[in-house]
């Protein structure tokens, strides 16, 4: 298994790119194909204590690199030679198996659309993050690929994220419940009352199991499996819990910093504070996957650091492996209102 | 100052609502009017030890209530008798100042909206919560009355809510910030960059403190003073801030019952816990306005106890004696596309 690694993207590009590309290949069995500026990459391999290109690892020169001022409309077009776009035209071509880019969002979303192509039959590619719920996790999808929708989109991204949970979560028959401002039938907009009836059927033929509406706080409290929304709401939900679990952060770093007594009970709290906080962090969570893209395309956070890089390698391999590419093709008919 | 209260209304009705009306009297010094049954009320009001009808109370008699199965569209031309219907009546025609009811949302909203009536100009009536955010707090505003939204009906929340964080929370020049998705121009759907130009604008002609595109995250951290988004966003939003306290609620309990010492922990921390709870709990928290109405209607917490009632009537006085609704009369010229 081979993964090709952005090593240009990113805010800590390329050194932790690098160093999470070396801890990955070890901690998952990997070769990894690094694409960006050679002598940079030799660079941070030297300040990783390797003098030469290790075993396992390739790289392909380029010499431009996709910036986020850059429209990710064409970036493309004005930028023949970036790490990014090199990247995902090795991975067209099959020259490996996953693409791992912790680089503009926006820019690997066109370019995975643009170059790499989505699944013949899918509409629009999602971003799929898995978020921690109350005693588990979730697939949030679409989380701001595609700001407005139709409910064919949100039909398929139901499908495509039930594959997800199942083939790369590992989930039996995962609950599927579409974002809502309510349980009843009436709630929500046109999208969302055109969208509940097409997956209604759809649980009726027993392509899904599909659980109704659902509101964020029941999603967040573990009610299903599988989030389907809009990139809007979606987006939404993500930055809020973000935004939350940084609130709540400071407010307990304000009680524990109090007095001395206050901070004797961190000390004997900060392992399960620890395990808390990991569940939350960006760079333990690992990647967003883009799903509907014919290969397996792995958005990393901007500011990842080597772990982070790391731990999406791991996904990246774990996509790759898990057949839902496959699994979505073969199921594609099932996901449209009108053929092609 | 006179408050009418929907004693019929929510979970704990009739009790907790006349033991916070009885709370509220006390503490804002203002005179209630109960609408209810009478028998019912009283039982309660001798419960709380009063065996007569305490001074500066009044009760007005009614017959039915709005249950939460009934059709907010219709319930009012069904039911003439309700609790809710009578107050909202009693409160168009001057009888009291405001109205706090603890019954049916979408109830509330319709018959605020038929039987009170907008304020003329005003398309919609929003509903916006005082959440809170780091170190501070911040008016949402739609946070659910209104899923489809157009531009000027997010307009014209732009300005109530700067209205309500000025003449109710008491800030100087607000600053509104519009819900997105990013913080650039292009972020959005086509609603959101009409809106950007409406509010920028406006913005610019000296009529708002408008600080342009908000992402939920920033937001949350307090980046302004007014959210404004479509309720269908802004639920998410609030519901999502809602389950991650749960969330956040349930992982800490975990961890402070784990042993001993981490019990003894939780004992040193514990007013500090309950003051960071408090801050997320609906019942101190308040009620939610309904802006846009030409009487100031205050939506308690289904759930509410009396403490919560206590809360609302406070909020409602408040609200009452502000000059929104003035405020919002004299610049309801400001908030339109078209003439009606």
């Amino acid at each position: 298994m081979k993964i090709i690694i952005d090593a240009m993207g990113g805010d800590n590009a390329p050194l932790e790119i690098v160093k999470g590309a070396l801890l990955g290949m070890e901690h998952w069995g990997v070769e990894v194909l690094l694409t960006g500026d050679t002598e940079a990459i030799l660079r941070a391999l030297r300040d990783c204590g390797h003098d030469t290109i290790p075993r396992g690892m390739e790289i392909v020169h380029t010499t431009e690199t996709v910036e986020m001022c850059d429209d990710p409309s064409k970036v493309f077009r004005h930028k023949k030679d970036t790490s990014m776009g090199v990247g995902l035209t090795l991975l067209r071509d099959g020259k490996a198996d996953a693409l791992v880019s912790a680089g503009s969002t926006g820019a690997l979303l066109a370019g995975a659309t643009l170059i790499t192509k989505r699944i013949r039959g899918i509409r629009r590619a999602a971003m799929a993050p898995v978020i921690p719920t109350t005693g588990g996790k979730a697939v949030l999808i679409d989380c701001g690929a595609n700001a407005e929708c139709t409910p064919e989109y949100l039909m398929q991204f139901a499908y495509l994220g039930s594959f997800y949970a199942g083939r790369v979560l590992g989930l039996e028959r995962p609950r599927v419940g579409l974002l809502n401002i309510g349980a009843e039938d009436s709630k929500g907009t046109d999208l969302q009352k055109q969208t509940l009836a097409l997956l209604r059927k759809a649980g009726e033929e027993g392509h899904l199991n599909f659980i109704g509406n659902i509101e964020a706080k029941e999603a967040i409290k573990g009610g299903c499996d599988v989030i389907v929304t809009d990139g809007f709401s979606g987006n939404i939900l993500l930055k809020t819990m973000e935004g939350v679990g940084s609130f709540a952060g400071h407010a307990l770093g304000d009680i524990f910093r109090k007095n001395l007594l206050t901070k004797l009970a961190a000390a004997m709290v900060m392992p399960g504070l620890r395990a808390f906080k990991a569940q939350l962090d960006p760079n333990k969570v690992g990647g967003t996957a883009f799903i509907g893209i014919s290969r397996p395309v792995i958005k990393a956070h901007g500011s990842s650091n080597a772990e982070a890089i790391d731990n999406a390698i791991g996904q990246a391999r774990q996509v790759a492996e898990s057949g839902i590419i496959g699994q979505i093709q073969e199921n594609v008919h099932l996901m449209q209102l009108q053929a092609e």
